[in-house]
């Protein structure tokens, strides 16, 4: 049995999501462990109660880690943003301090492979690994370094899927470094966590292959071919390790269409049984 | 608990997507405990294991029937067609005779939703219940009713998902009544069994609607808009209990896409965990 530490930070809109994105993890990962962390403001105790008897089927475990209204009153909020956009970016601050890794996960995203390797990734010297979806939007690329000012060789990472090398954070970041940069780029930040992620770290970010690891579901055809025919739905499903469905049509929703609908409409029943 | 007989033939290259649609059978039917009746000539003991040991880990149980060789020693054989054809035909004399009723199902096919009430259908006085696919080919429907002179009201049924009434099939057909047929119609029966079907036995099928029991997986666009854009994918998901992967390409070789295709690969890839 080997061990496993996840992250996930998530309100009570996405309990639904949560529970797919954790039974595809555990379905596909049998041999593995897991202690759920999950950051939280408001979710109320069934919810908790039901997230913990899922895991408890497949021997894991989830650790609510409450948010009290009084802990950011430093963080600067603005437009619709709430604080929780920082419970990603403050996870070193806010989980029991013995933890030296973990792997933060979006909950828009299926796991349909084991998850090992990239646990394993040696991130020394790294605070995250993430992948970018550079290669997929070379528009947007070229908006967000002009926005964000950064190098022209630092890709723009997506923060769906971080692994987070805490014990690094906890010694070199602290959580006013990341109210500052807040502050000063107010107006500029569109996607808060992610935007911080990438001008604060972006170049501490060991890059991950996205088509591994963050393959952005509505995007087939664009991996098929830039992979010159080699990356079909047959790799996909035998290699592709995290299938994250990017964008705001979301596969839990009516009239969501595309090549791994069916797929995710099949895990989302499956909880339920 | 419920019971349920299901019928399967196959030969020795059908064991991996027979194990799958079983595998989709069990899963989506937690409260039946089914008998799986398979009729073959060629199934080795190691395969029959395989399928005993899938089944029981469901509380089912797999019935295997060997054919031997010198049974069909009357029927004729013609083309590339083998006697097997005449398996799911003649089932209702190979069985044991205390069966009343059995579901036959193909093996390249998922269950993707309880079949009770499909099991349950009112059979009486009809010899098979089964689906078309006439509105997906019209073109088709002409020719096979030219081709069997089959009356311009009746349809072609698709024979890949037959509820089979196996009392009134005993009390009413014999063997020699399909071999005779075969002999007289050797020369325009394309797809054997499915045209014995319907030239011996059309007007004494209840019709089921495919969509529910034996939905196209290559058409889906033609069941949503002749729906008037209800037959949606998450209908599907929803109320579909049988999809069928017709065609020649099949779902489990590679390069087989569609709307269904990583479904398929996920059953696939369950079976062997």
């Amino acid at each position: 049995m080997k061990n496993v530490n996840i992250l996930a930070t998530i309100d009570s809109n996405y309990v639904l999501p949560l529970k797919v994105m954790l039974y595809s993890l555990f379905v596909n990962n049998r041999q593995t462990r897991f202690d759920i962390y999950v950051i939280h403001s408001d979710l109320s105790d069934t919810v908790l109660d039901d997230l913990n008897s899922l895991s408890a089927r497949f021997g894991s475990r989830v650790w609510p880690v409450v948010i009290e209204n009084g802990l950011f009153s430093k963080a600067p909020v603005f437009k619709h943003y709430t604080k929780a956009m920082y419970y990603r970016l403050l996870a070193f601050e806010l989980l029991p301090q013995n933890l030296d890794k973990i792997l933060y996960l979006d909950p828009d995203i299926l796991i349909i492979n084991p998850i090992d390797k990239l646990y394993n990734t040696d991130i020394s010297g790294f605070l995250f690994a993430a992948a970018s979806h550079t290669m997929l939007t070379p528009l947007t690329r070229h908006i967000n370094k002009i926005r964000l000012k950064t190098g022209e060789k630092q890709d723009y990472y997506n923060s769906g899927v971080l692994l987070m090398n805490l014990e690094l954070l906890r010694s070199t970041v602290n959580a006013e470094e990341i109210f500052d940069y807040v502050e000063k780029h107010k107006n500029e930040l569109l996607l808060p966590d992610q935007d911080i992620l990438n001008g604060l770290f972006g170049e501490r970010i060991l890059p991950l292959d996205d088509s591994l690891y963050n393959y952005d579901a509505r995007k087939s055809s664009t991996y098929y071919i830039s992979s010159l025919g080699e990356k079909t739905l047959d790799w996909v499903m035998k290699n592709t390790v995290i299938l994250h469905f990017c964008g705001k049509q979301k596969p839990w929703e009516k009239g969501y269409i595309n090549r791994y609908a069916a797929l995710y409409k099949h895990y989302q029943r499956m909880i339920a049984t």
